[in-house]
This record gives structure tokens, C-alpha cells and sequence, in this order.
């Protein structure tokens, strides 16, 4: 249940009211998101006031769930004390995520305020590149011995359980915390309290690297259905644990940056309302220029047909239809398989099936859309609109859009999958390069049947 | 630790020797995802043997795992026995899952075999729409009442928790099966055991309803970063419950559908290399052929500017580049609003924000477009290529990129939000719609001012 309106202006009532610890025990009934959305409509001062009030673990998740600007200003007025409360009581992984976002002064603040310990680990966190599991995993994680009993990892469970992101899934490591096993809550409840924890826990654990990337990590999440994995260094040593919200997050992210890069706009995580007009232009002009310089290439194969044009001007009307047939065309196949090798369902050795099928689909819908547009051009714009386009101006046409179509089906598919094979990024493979690529190919297609059927001299 | 080659060909050369109890300890070290895995290599003979030794719980975790081909002949290989035992030991969401994959006598054979009391369960779960809560729920949740300890709930947990889907989050429910709250198993254990569950429930909890849609609840997965959430009936009884492995598979196909409409395809579920190519080409025909008609409009523009393009045949060829450079200006309005909204970032009451950005947007990438082009135009074409575009000309196409861009910027911005509106998904207002839009307010700019500056006549 979400905070219902009615109480939400109860609170905002006693705050008011100044009727402070009221309003705070009214509001530590809700989730901390809620509680979270409910701050962001309050003035700085009543929401420190509040916030001070409520108990430190909530107060820290709470804090976990705010944006940027306003943890700014939070932090700018907290106490050194308090600042260095809340860093205690965040998971590593939202510390992280919170200085990773902040000016230097508050990072060099709060690193100031932390124990040696603490900003080691800061540091040493603040190094791993972003989109690496080291940059998404945190450190508090319940870690067992394989020679304790069911009921001595119970009893580590409810003396440090608290602290930890997660206790559904515990880790089994050797005394040089050498990842050996996993074992989940469940099956620690369910076990007679004196079986040994070797006997139960599940000795193939899936891992990933600190160094490893955060879509791969997201395809194992999918692939095992998994709620918690472990990270390891190279010596195969515990260093850390990913939950399965933080790949929820990832998921969004790494489908937002692909459908951005399909788009040709340089990809980014902000939120578009948040973002400012100029820094939105320059992310879309770079790409935006390259596609309308290579676009004029276009251009100059229609200047070589000049004489071409101006002997049947009729010829140009049908341009506009073929080149959008031709992309369109294109992209379909193209976004088919920038989201098939995603999903990691095509891979690059399987470009000779691919081909099959595009040629297969390209001959199916070319000849199709050739037959329409023949019958388009004889019933519709011949007979009713009395265009009198000549017979073989049709077949022209028709010929160049199923040709056009064939040609757009194999390089939609091929340019993905060339670009996977050099390593590029599939998702740039898409419709406004493609496009730009199958015009000047439709256009080709056109005028050399133009000036072969029609008898025309280019 | 995914399964090692090695491995593999172990255990494949002790089922190859009819070693099948060996090879059968050897696999259930691993995970039922690969396990599943390896079973796919195996003949199906092989495979029943050797799925016959697993442990009831792991074979029915593997069978959930197997694609539908190998599930079918699997059941048509099983004796009646067999198939209640699996149905019994999966969770219902996979039996729903499965039998809804499966032809008509399979699902007539597993009803038969089944319990009344399961019978009517599977006949309720099938009725769901597809896509809702009801369809990705399960009924294999820990329920608790408010007035047990915390001692009496880890009993009930300790007796039923190995049939559960998740234990992890356990619900509190009335004597009319009511939700009243939840309780995740850290603040069991955590807990005293002489704690009443009413005193360390959470009582405000997020739940959905069976008929709510499965792109809202991933959503709500999100935004609280759960890992299960109630489903409860219009009376707030609890029915099911959902968990995140599944919300995860929802993420993926909620922009997989997604990406299929932007670029014109009609969405489908089922992986590219498994489809015939007949479907796929069915898949975009429909599209290819609406847009290529709509497309034929833009022609018909043309053809009335035909004693234009006769008169000055140059004209013809900035064509390609205005219709491109306008097509990919809309598409990347339309990608970041299409995609804001589906992150719940943008909202159709933003429509004067975005317009105000996108037009900001549009007026600083219209000039600077249209000043690389006059650049272009002069530099290369003219004194390199020697074209003598004369200025006019140059000045007519410049303007007509910047006016392009910000026409494509707005339209690309407003028809998402437009569909949004009306209740119909912004994705289908992707790239090929905004392009034909976008195409024909191209020409009418470009044709219009060549008229009045040029002194061609129409």
C-alpha cells in the first residue's frame, strides 16, 4: 500500500503543527520509499528536523532513497557526527552510490569522518570502473565455515544478521575466505540443528569477478533465476556479494542504454525532465550531424542522375516511398537482432542461419509489398487520381521496392552481427545508420533500372 | 560455477556406458539450470532414464527448466503416475506456465491426474488473463496469523517451508485469509521467540490484485526494491504471490515488446532463431505495407512540385538528407519520451515541459545542422566538387534542415505523449510513424520556400 493521500496530508498537518514526533510516528509505518517521497515535498528545515527524529537504521535507508540535490543539502547541514552516523548505518553499496554522485568536498567530508578501516574500503571501492560487479556489489553479507553446525551458523545469523543486505542466502568460505559453497536461509531453518554446514550447503556456487561486466552479471541473475550472487577476486576470495534490486536497476539501465544508442543519441542515465535542453541537443547533435553528412552521399548519387530526373520528373514522387520501405525494412530486422544478441539468444556464429532467414523474409515481403505497391499505382493513382504513370514506370518501381527490401532485410542483420563480432556494441547498428546505408542502395537499385527499362541516359 | 566442459563429457561417457546411478550423483551437484542444460544434449531415452534417479524436488525444478519440445515428448513418455508426481512437485506458476504451452490432450491428461482440489486450482490459474498478477502468481507462500509467537511461526516454517516458493517474506493473514502484513524472515529470526508476529509485522504492505497488469507490478517491484509482493482478491484476501525471479523475465519482455513496436514488428515472446521465417515475415509485413502506402502520400507531394523538380532536377537531391536528418531528429524525441514514460519518469501531464525542451532542443540542433550544412555545401560541394549549388539554393536547404529538425523534434515528442494519452501504447509512435510524419512536412517546408525564393512555380 502506498501512502494514501488522506494520510499524507495528516502528516504534512502535524508538521505543520510543529507536532514533530507525532508526524514521525505516524510516518515510520510506511516503507521507507514512501517515507522517502513523502520528504521531497518538505522545506529543508522541517526535513531535518524529521529525519533527526526517526530511528538511525531507517533514517539511513531512508537516506538510501532520496535524490542527489536533496542529500546535498542534508549533508551540507548535518553535523560531522551525524554524517558519519548515517555512512555507518548505509550499506557499502549505497555509500558508494551516494559519493560516487557528490562534489569532492562532501567525499573528502565524509572520508574524513570514517574509520581508518571504513575509508580503505571506500577507496578501494571508488576504483572499480562503473558497470563492473565490484562497482554494484556490497560487503555485508553473512559468511559461514563449512565445519559449523546448522545451529552455530543460526546463532551468527541473529548476533550479526542485522547488518547484513541479505541473509537468504549465506556464503561458506575457507579460513583464506576461498569461496567453497552457498547455502540459503531456507535450507539452514530446515536442517537438524546439528548437521554440519559441508553436508548441506550447495557446493557449485555461480560467481562473478570483481572486473566482470554488469550485463553479463545480469544474464547469469536471469538464466539461474538467482536473488543474491557472490563476487570473487582471482584467488577466488569472498569479497563481496550483488542483489538481485541493484540487477533489477542494471536491467533498466542496459535496456535504456541500448534503445538510446538504436536511437543514435549518445546514451546517458539521467532522467530526461531532469536534464537541461542544451545538454539534451548535445547529446543528440553529434550523431545527428554524421547521419546528415552521410546523407549527402545520397544526394550525390542523385546528382549523377540529374538528366535522369529531369527527362521524367515523375521518377523522383516515388523516391520518398522507397527509401521509407528500405529503412523501415531494415530496422525491423536490425532491432530483431540487436535484441536477440542482447538477450543472448543469436550469437555471431550463427550468422549463416540469420542470413537464411533474412533472405527468406526479404523475398516473402518483397515480393509482396512489390505486388501491393503494383496494385496501388494501376488502381489507385492511375484509375482514380488519373496519374497516367506509364506500365514500365510501374514495374520500375515495383522491381526497385522488392529488390530494396532484400537488400535492407540482410544488412539489417548483417550490421549487428558484424559489429558483435568486432566487439562493437550491436545497439548503434540500427535504424538511422541503416537507414542512411539502404537509401543510397534503393536509390542505386532505382536509377539503374530506370535507365535500363525506361531507356533513359543518366 | 557453471558446468565445465569436462564435466560433461564425464557424466555423457557414464550414461554412453549405462553407468546411470553414477552419472546421476555426478549431475546433482550442479544446478538445475544446468542440469537442464545438459539434458538437452541427451537422446530421450537417455534423458527419461536419467531424470527417473533425480530426487523428486530437483527433477521437477530441471523439468521446469527443459524447453517445451522436450517437455511434451517427456509427458507423452510418462506413465500417469509420473506426471502427477512432477505436477505435484512443481510450483503452480510452472505447471500454469507449462500447460499453457501444451496441447489440448496433454492439458487433459494432467487434469485427470490431477486432485480435484488441484484441478480446480490449475482451472482458475488458466483463466487469468495473460500478462496479469494472476498469471505470474503462485500459491506456495508462508502464511501466518497475527497472534502466534515468534517460536510457533519458525515451527510452522520449519514443517512447510520445503514446499514453499520463497520463505524468505512471509505473510500475516486473517482468519478470513485477509492480508494484514508482512514479515521477512531476518526479523523472525532476529526476533524473540516469545515476540507476537502482530508486534514485528510490517502492517503497511505493498499488494496488487489479481487482474492488475504485470508492467504496473514490475514497476512497483522497482520502485521498493522487492523480491516478492502479494496478490490479493477485491477483497483483500491473499491469493498468491509473486516473485522476482519472474518480475525479471517480465522486465526483459515488457522491452523486448517494446523494442519490437518502435521499429514496426508485431511483438512476440518467442526467441528469433526458433521462429519459421513465414511467422517472422508475417510478423512485419503488415507494417512494411501500412507505412509504405502512407509513404506513397508523401510521393503524391512531390508529383505536385513536378514542374519544380523538372525546372531545377538539383533540387531532387538534398531530398535523401532532409528526409533522413528529419527522420532521425524525430526519432530521438521519440525514443527518450516513449522511453521516459515507460520508466514512469514522464507523464502526460509534462506535455508543456517537454514541448518547451524539445523546442529549445529543436531551435539549437536546427541551426547548428543548418549551418554545417551551408558550410558543407559551400566547402565541398561547390569548391571542391565544383557543383555551383547557387547560393539561394544553398540558403533554401538550410533553412529547410533547421525547420525539418524542429517540426521532427515536436512532432517526434508530442505523438507519444499523445498516445499516452488516449490510452494506447507510446511505443507504436517510434521511429517509422514519426519518419512518414516527419517526411512529408520535410518536402512541404523544403518545396515551399524553393518556390518563393527560387521563383519556381508549382
Amino acid at each position: 500500500m502506498e501512502v494514501a493521500e488522506m494520510e499524507v496530508e495528516k502528516i504534512y498537518e502535524l508538521i505543520k503543527n510543529r507536532q514533530y514526533v507525532q508526524a514521525r510516528n505516524a510516518l515510520i509505518e510506511y516503507n521507507e520509499v514512501d517515507i522517502a517521497d513523502f520528504f521531497e515535498r518538505l522545506e529543508n528545515k522541517e526535513l531535518i528536523r524529521i529525519f533527526r527524529l526517526l530511528p538511525k537504521e531507517l533514517s539511513a535507508e531512508v537516506f538510501s532513497y532520496l535524490p542527489n540535490e536533496l542529500r546535498l543539502q542534508m549533508v551540507e547541514s548535518f553535523s560531522d557526527r551525524e554524517v558519519s552516523d548515517i555512512m555507518n548505518e548505509l550499506f557499502l553499496d549505497d555509500t558508494i552510490d551516494f559519493l560516487e554522485e557528490m562534489p569532492a568536498n562532501v567525499v573528502r567530508r565524509v572520508l574524513s569522518n570514517a574509520n581508518p578501516k571504513m575509508r580503505k574500503l571506500i577507496n578501494q571501492f571508488l576504483t572499480y570502473p562503473e558497470d563492473s560487479a565490484g562497482s554494484l556489489m556490497t560487503i555485508e553479507y553473512v559468511a559461514l565455515k563449512k565445519d559449523m553446525t546448522a545451529s552455530q551458523a543460526m546463532d551468527i545469523i541473529r548476533k550479526t544478521g542485522v547488518d547484513k543486505e541479505t541473509i537468504n542466502t549465506c556464503y561458506v568460505v575457507s579460513p583464506r575466505r576461498e569461496l567453497e559453497g552457498a547455502i540459503s536461509i531456507r535450507n539452514l531453518i530446515l536442517a537438524e540443528p546439528s548437521q554440519k554446514i559441508d553436508s548441506i550447503m550447495q557446493p557449485h556456487v555461480i560467481s562473478v569477478k570483481t572486473q566482470d561486466d554488469q550485463e553479463q552479471i545480469a544474464m547469469l541473475f536471469r538464466k539461474y533465476s538467482l536473488s543474491a550472487m557472490p563476487v570473487v577476486d582471482n584467488e577466488n576470495r569472498l569479497v563481496g556479494i550483488i542483489t538481485i534490486d541493484d540487477i533489477v536497476e542494471v536491467i533498466e539501465q542496459e535496456n535504456t542504454e541500448d534503445m538510446h544508442k538504436m536511437a543514435a543519441i549518445e546514451p546517458s542515465e539521467e532522467e530526461y525532465l531532469k536534464t537541461g535542453s542544451f545538454v539534451l541537443a548535445r547529446r543528440r547533435i553529434i550523431w545527428l550531424f554524421v547521419l546528415m553528412v552521410s546523407a549527402t552521399f545520397t544526394g550525390n548519387i542523385m546528382r549523377g542522375y540529374e538528366n535522369v530526373l529531369a527527362a521524367s520528373a515523375i521518377l523522383a514522387s516515388f523516391i520518398p516511398m522507397l527509401m521509407d520501405t528500405g529503412g523501415n525494412a531494415g530496422s525491423q530486422s536490425a532491432t530483431l537482432i540487436i535484441r536477440g544478441i542482447a538477450l543472448g539468444q543469436i550469437a555471431s556464429r550463427d550468422v549463416f542461419r540469420v542470413l537464411l532467414k533474412e533472405l527468406t523474409v526479404g523475398f516473402v515481403a518483397g515480393i509482396v509489398l512489390g505486388a501491393a505497391n503494383f496494385i496501388k499505382i494501376l488502381l489507385v493513382d492511375n484509375m482514380i487520381f488519373k496519374a497516367n504513370i506509364p506500365i514500365t514506370l510501374v514495374w520500375v518501381v515495383c522491381l526497385s521496392v522488392s529488390l530494396t527490401v532484400i537488400l535492407s532485410k540482410v544488412v539489417g542483420a548483417l550490421l549487428p552481427l558484424l559489429a558483435n563480432k568486432v566487439r562493437l556494441d550491436p545497439a548503434i547498428m540500427a535504424s538511422p545508420i541503416i537507414t542512411t546505408i539502404v537509401d543510397a542502395g534503393a536509390l542505386i537499385i532505382y536509377f539503374t533500372l530506370a535507365v535500363n527499362f525506361l531507356g533513359l541516359f543518366a
